[in-house]
């Protein structure tokens, strides 16, 4: 696995090993911030979000990004298809606050950051459609939107370009214990929560095969939407189900948002453990469009896009179903897809008679 | 003023509109995350950093990004000159955290944002320097380095080149009040803290500027410092100086930190005031030698780059003196530089003889 995103410019080792080399630099820093009250939760060092304890509030922090899919709407919108500018401001918030989720620390602030590579992108009809999604997705995620920075880097940032990222801060509710890989119990039932398609994962990828079909991003798919639409549909926010789950029964033990490295997210936890997963999310057309030109195994497949999974929730056990309702609750589709085992640390995943192992995600 | 950035490639107007337009969606959803016991200080909005009270916490948060200085980095690299990654990482997270102490907020935690425009960045023989800046730059400020994120985004982000950005939440000090510039009063006595150079604003005319020398950042300043090298000086983390004042006394009761638009910047606060300056810090060679050679008025000069001035602190009158002891012991030179008075909004800078009005400086 790899091969098809080296080809696309994204080396996975070679950024794997700076990750975890600049981990072990950041980690001699954790009691600096000691005489403010604050403690670092240093377990949640290389987890998808921060936790500090100020007094007793456990807050979460984190700073993500949008990747390259803003490429994807700009060339959608130049070839005549819609301005889908605000769905990509929302898709760089959800992935902001589905990372700050997974430690269970519930969004307080949400700061944006376009850069730009030139300031001549704010006089695109377009320019306005991102703050417009910015402030759709504070509101779906129950953040503030407090502020942001929006940089013109000229000669840094390619020129009609606009790179998206943000950072959040979050509290983890009074009472209940933060998510945590340590929390994972053999028994706990993983429940997955349905992606909407590509979500945030995938745009380089995306745009590779974009660029070797005749129609580009207006190449109908199937159903007849065509591929750029598909692709821009915009990510879930999964807040609202954490947030129900957020209770002093702490039934919700650890979360996982389905990124880079696909349904390998699914074992992120430090942990020796058995992930059995027995059913799977029904394909969005879209990734299942992308793995088929690219001959995709499905092992390929799952271990690059999130082929239909966007989040998992690993849950007390028994309690699975019941979470599923909280998620219809909220509009979203869910299944109870699996169960955590005692054993060597891996996936199985029977629908496909695949078993991804501990190797296939040396970074967490 | 502006017509030597707008050749540069940043045009301030169109970018300052489009801010502004954003910061009213923005504060929209200042109510979102009142059911977790938050409450966005709306004064804030716009401020260099957000405040937030979290059951009589008080939290402040920002994200900030290092501009195109990256480029210079590389590219003195590239002639022949130092790897100075640490400088530029170092300098990245100081644009970060002088923001954040601008409303009295003590950095808790900073991440990191790298991103590259292909992972073979991480192969550099300077990649490992960038962590190494950031980390002893958390170390000056006294800040824990929570984590971050680093995507490759190929097409997005220049081949060779690497944009740095991050973010902080930090906490004020119980019992002491927020710095705001609803407290700053007439008789308040300015005190600049000297930059050491460059720092992170003018990264891009400096660019322009090494484009049409024939040695480019080889070319020797008067003291015989390359232009590269004298470019690249770290910048200055004025956090001690601030966390020294945030006491119980209160007398500290505005900051500003001069950044884009130069000492227009020390009209920061949202005030009907005048600042009069009767003393300015010495100019650093390497903003003499540019201003020099970009032909700039002092008007055009002191309205674009700090020279000099890399702090401001608003302080209580007759405070000034001890505020300089201050900073002196932690090895930074200040100055008393003026005082705020009753009158229009404007900078009267008596050693120029210039004054900027209010419209000099629309955004905040």
């Amino acid at each position: 696995m790899g091969n098809k995103y080296r080809e696309a410019g994204v080396d996975y080792d070679v950024l794997d090993r700076a990750k975890r080399e600049t981990l072990a630099l950041a980690k001699q820093t954790a009691a600096y911030p000691n005489y403010l009250g604050a403690t670092v939760d240093e377990s949640s060092f290389g987890e998808s979000a921060s936790l500090v304890d100020l007094a007793g509030q456990k807050l979460g922090f984190v700073i993500e990004c949008l990747g390259t899919k803003s490429m994807i709407a700009k060339s959608y919108f130049d070839m005549g298809g819609e301005d889908r500018f605000f769905d990509i401001a929302y898709d760089a918030v959800a992935a902001v606050v589905n990372d700050l989720i997974c430690v269970g620390a519930l969004p307080i602030m949400v700061n944006a950051y376009f850069a730009t590579g030139s300031a001549d992108f704010y006089l695109q009809p377009y320019a306005m459609s991102l703050a417009k999604g910015w402030q759709a997705a504070c509101s779906d995620s129950g953040a503030a939107w407090g502020g942001g920075e929006s940089p013109t880097l000229a000669g840094l940032v390619e020129k009609d370009g606009v790179e998206l990222a943000g950072s959040a801060v979050g509290k983890v509710p009074d009472g209940v214990l933060p998510l945590s890989g340590s929390r994972l119990e053999p028994g706990d039932e993983i429940v997955i929560l349905y992606s909407s398609g590509m979500h945030t994962n995938g745009a380089s990828l995306a745009r590779k095969i974009a660029s070797n079909l005749d129609h580009s991003y207006l190449t109908p798919l199937p159903s007849g939407t065509a591929f750029g639409a598909a692709l821009l549909e915009k990510s879930i926010i999964y807040v609202d189900s954490v947030r129900d789950l957020m209770t002093k029964e702490n039934i919700l033990h650890y979360a996982s948002h389905i990124t880079g490295h696909g349904i390998r997210k699914i074992m992120r936890a430090d942990r020796e453990l058995t992930y059995r997963l027995h059913k799977l999310p029904p394909v969005p057309e879209v990734l299942e469009f992308m793995a088929g030109l690219e001959s995709m195994s499905d092992f390929d497949a799952y271990a690059t896009l999130n082929m239909g999974s966007g989040f998992a929730l690993y849950v007390k056990a028994g309690m699975g179903e019941k979470v599923c309702e909280t998620a219809a609750s909220h509009g979203k589709s869910a299944i109870v897809a699996g169960v955590v085992e005692e054993g060597p640390k891996r996936i199985i995943v029977e629908p496909l008679g695949l078993t991804y192992d501990e190797k296939e995600l040396l970074i967490r």
